[in-house]
C-alpha cells in the first residue's frame, strides 16, 4: 500500500489555493450566465451509453468510460461531454416551444487525456441556446463566450472563427464512411496536404481541389472575400460565407479591440456541428480556451429537432491562465465555551469573517488561514486586535 | 432510440427551480465553512481503487463503481465517499504537521441507492478537521453541521449520538471476521435481539448480554447514567460514555434548543469511525440528513495516523426539504446591435441584473425567467418600464 496515494495518470486533486479560485470562477461564470437568461441545469455523471452517445461521434465514444449497470444490466458511460445530456433535457424535460437557454459546470471524464499535460477530468462549463436558428442566437453565445474569458480576467484574446459547411459544400453529394471521414478531418485539422492527396481515387479531381484550396484559407479576416471567389459555388458555401460576413462585421462594431481570425479547414467536432463554429485564444496559448458552435442536430436523436448553439470551457484550464486572488485574511481566537465569546466568535462569522479557533494544544501551529487579527478579551468585552 | 431520454434508475437530471437552490445552498454551505477557517480541496471523481477503499470497508466497496484504466491496466473506483481522499490529501499533499480544515463539495456514485427513493448521484458536501484528537474538534464539527442545516433554513432538529466504542468495548479481546460483524452491526441498527442472539456459541453468553443491554439504549440523554449502571467496565466503553457526557453538556449549553438523543446500539459505518458519531434529522425525515463522527484510523493506510473528525450530508437531499427561494425577476430587452442598446443591456448585466434579449421572431414567447421590467427606447434614451 506504499502508493496508495498515488493517483491515475492525467488525474490530480486540486488543493486549496486552486479550489478557491476555481470556486470562485464557477460562481462568476454561472451568475454571468444567469444574467443573460440562462438557467441552470445538473445533468447526471452517468447515462445509458446509447443515450449519451446518440449522434456525437466516434470521439466522443472513445473518450468515454463505460461500465455496466447491476440494477439493468445495461452498458453506462461516464459523460465525456455534457452538451448531449443538455439537448436531451431541452428535448424531453423542457420540452418547451420557444427559445430555452441552458448552462451547466460539472466535471466531465476522459478516458485519454486530450494532450500531454491535459487532465482526464475536466471541469465543464458550458452554456447552450436551443430554439433560434438564426445568427442572432451565434452572436449571443460569442459574446457571452467573450464575457466569461473576460469577466475571468483574460485580455487579448483572439476568436477564431470557421464553419463546417464548408467541407460539406465542397464534399457534395460525395459520400466518405465514418473512418475516411475522421481520416479526411484530421488532415484538414492539421493542413496536411499530402493527407488529403491521398483521397485521389476516393473523391473526384474537383472535390479534391476545393479541399486544397480551403487548407490554404487561414489568416485574417480578408480572406473571405478570397474564399467566395476561388471556393465551388454550394449553397452551403455561400450561406457558411454570408453567416461569417455577418458574424465578423457584428463582432467587430461590438468588440472593436478582438482579434479575429479565421480556419476555413479547421473542423475539430466536425461530427457535431452543423454551422459556424468558434474558439477563444489566449495570448500564449495554442491551445483553445474555449469551443463552440451550431450543432442543431443534437437533439434530433432524442426526438426533437431543435437549433442549438452553444459552447464550452474547462475550469481548470482556465484557472492556470488568470492571475491569483488574495484570501482575505483570517480571524484567530481562542478556543472556548463561554457564552461570550461564542456569541462573539458567531457575529464575526455572520459577518463574513473567517474565524479560526485555536483548539487546545495548538497555540503555537502556524495558521492555515493567513491571520492578520485576533480576538481578546479586553475588560470584559471581545475585540479584535491587529495581529 | 425511442427510449434514448431514459435514465438509469436512480439517476435524474436536476432542472433549473431545483438546480438553482442546490447552486445556493452549495455556496451558502462552502462560505459558511469557510467561516471556520475550512479549505476547500477538489479531489478527483477518479482514483485508484486500492486507494479508494483502503480501509473504509465492505460497505463503500459495494457502493462503488469499478472500471478498467487503458492507460495503465489497473482497476479504478468511481468515489462513493469523499473522506478517504480528503484523508489522502491531509496525509500527503498537505502534509501538515498542525490543525487542517478541509471541506469539499462534488457528487459521488454509488452502484445501489440507499433506499427507494434515494439517489445514486447524491452531491456530496462535507467537512473534516485533521491533527486534533480532541472533543473540542467533534464539538466544531458537530457546530458545523448544525450551523450548516440552519443556514438551509431547517428548523425543529434533532442530533442524535452514538460511538462505535461501546461496541468495540462490548466485544473486547472476542474478534468476529469481517462477513459476521457485518451481520452483527445490521442486528444492532435494526434493533433485532433475535439477531443478536444468533451470536450464540461464537460470543460468550456475558458479550451477548452487553449487545443486548446496548440495543436497549436508545432515547434520551438521561441514558447515560443508565449505560454507565449497565454496560459492562472496559476503558473504551469508559472512555465513550465520559465523551458523550461533555458533547451532551456543551451542546445543552450552546444549542438549548437542540433535541438530543442517544442510539447507544446503532453503527452507521461501523468499519469506519472510531469514536463518536453522530447524525441530525429534520422533522418528519425517517432517513438521518447528515452524518458524521470521528475516524481516527482513516488516513493510516496512506501513511498517516492522524486524528479525523467530520460530516457530510446530500445537497439533493437536503434541498428537497427547505422551502423554495424566489427568483429575482428579469429584464426583456429586445434585440438589437445598435451600441446605446448593447451598452444599456451590459450596464443592467453588470449590476447583476438578469436581461432576456428577445431574439427576432420570438417575441410573443413567455419567457423563460419571470420578467417584470422590459427595456424601452424612450426620447432616445433605454430606461426601464414595468411590465
Amino acid at each position: 500500500m506504499a502508493s496508495a496515494w498515488l493517483l491515475p495518470e492525467h488525474i490530480a486533486d486540486v488543493l486549496p489555493s486552486q479550489a478557491r479560485r476555481i470556486e470562485e470562477l464557477r460562481r462568476d461564470l454561472l451568475d454571468m450566465a444567469r444574467t443573460y437568461g440562462c438557467e441552470l441545469v445538473m445533468p447526471p455523471m452517468l447515462e445509458h451509453l446509447d443515450s449519451l452517445l446518440s449522434g456525437t461521434g466516434q470521439a466522443l465514444d472513445l473518450m468515454t468510460f463505460k461500465l455496466v449497470d447491476q440494477l439493468s444490466g445495461r452498458s453506462l458511460g461516464l459523460r465525456a461531454d455534457t452538451t448531449p445530456q443538455v439537448a436531451r433535457i431541452d428535448a424531453h424535460l423542457l420540452n418547451r416551444e420557444g427559445v430555452t437557454r441552458l448552462c451547466y459546470c460539472g466535471p466531465v471524464l476522459h478516458t485519454r487525456a486530450e494532450g500531454l499535460t491535459a487532465t482526464r477530468e475536466p471541469l465543464q462549463f458550458g452554456v447552450e441556446i436551443y430554439g433560434h436558428a438564426g445568427l442572432e442566437a451565434d452572436l449571443e453565445v460569442q459574446e457571452l463566450a467573450l464575457d466569461a474569458l473576460h469577466r475571468a480576467g483574460l485580455t487579448q484574446i483572439t476568436l477564431d472563427l470557421g464553419d463546417a459547411r464548408l467541407v460539406r459544400g465542397v464534399l457534395g453529394d460525395h459520400r466518405l464512411d465514418e473512418d475516411r471521414l475522421a481520416v479526411l478531418v484530421q488532415a484538414m485539422g492539421a493542413k496536411d496536404a499530402g493527407g488529403v492527396a491521398s483521397f485521389e481515387g476516393e473523391l473526384p479531381a474537383a472535390v479534391i481541389d476545393g479541399l486544397q484550396t480551403l487548407l490554404g484559407l487561414y489568416g485574417d479576416i480578408e480572406l473571405l472575400a478570397q474564399a467566395r471567389e476561388r471556393l465551388p459555388r454550394h449553397p452551403l458555401i455561400t450561406a457558411a460565407l454570408d453567416d461569417l460576413d455577418w458574424l465578423v462585421r457584428h463582432l467587430r462594431a461590438t468588440h472593436p479591440e478582438l482579434r479575429i481570425g479565421l480556419d476555413l479547414a479547421d473542423l475539430p467536432g466536425y461530427a457535431y456541428y452543423s454551422g459556424v463554429r468558434f474558439a477563444l485564444y489566449a495570448q500564449g496559448c495554442s491551445d483553445a480556451v474555449l469551443r463552440g458552435g451550431r450543432y442543431d442536430e443534437v437533439g434530433a436523436v432524442f426526438g426533437r429537432r431543435r437549433p442549438a448553439v452553444g459552447f464550452s470551457l474547462d475550469l481548470k484550464t482556465l484557472v492556470g491562465l488568470i492571475p491569483a486572488t488574495q484570501l482575505r485574511a483570517a480571524v484567530r481566537a481562542p478556543w472556548g465555551v463561554a457564552p461570550d465569546l461564542r456569541a462573539a466568535v458567531r457575529r464575526l462569522r455572520e459577518q463574513g469573517e473567517t474565524v479560526v479557533c485555536v483548539l487546545p494544544g495548538h497555540e503555537h501551529e502556524n495558521d492555515e488561514f493567513e491571520c492578520d487579527r485576533e480576538l481578546v478579551n479586553t475588560s470584559g468585552q471581545w475585540v479584535l486586535r491587529a495581529l
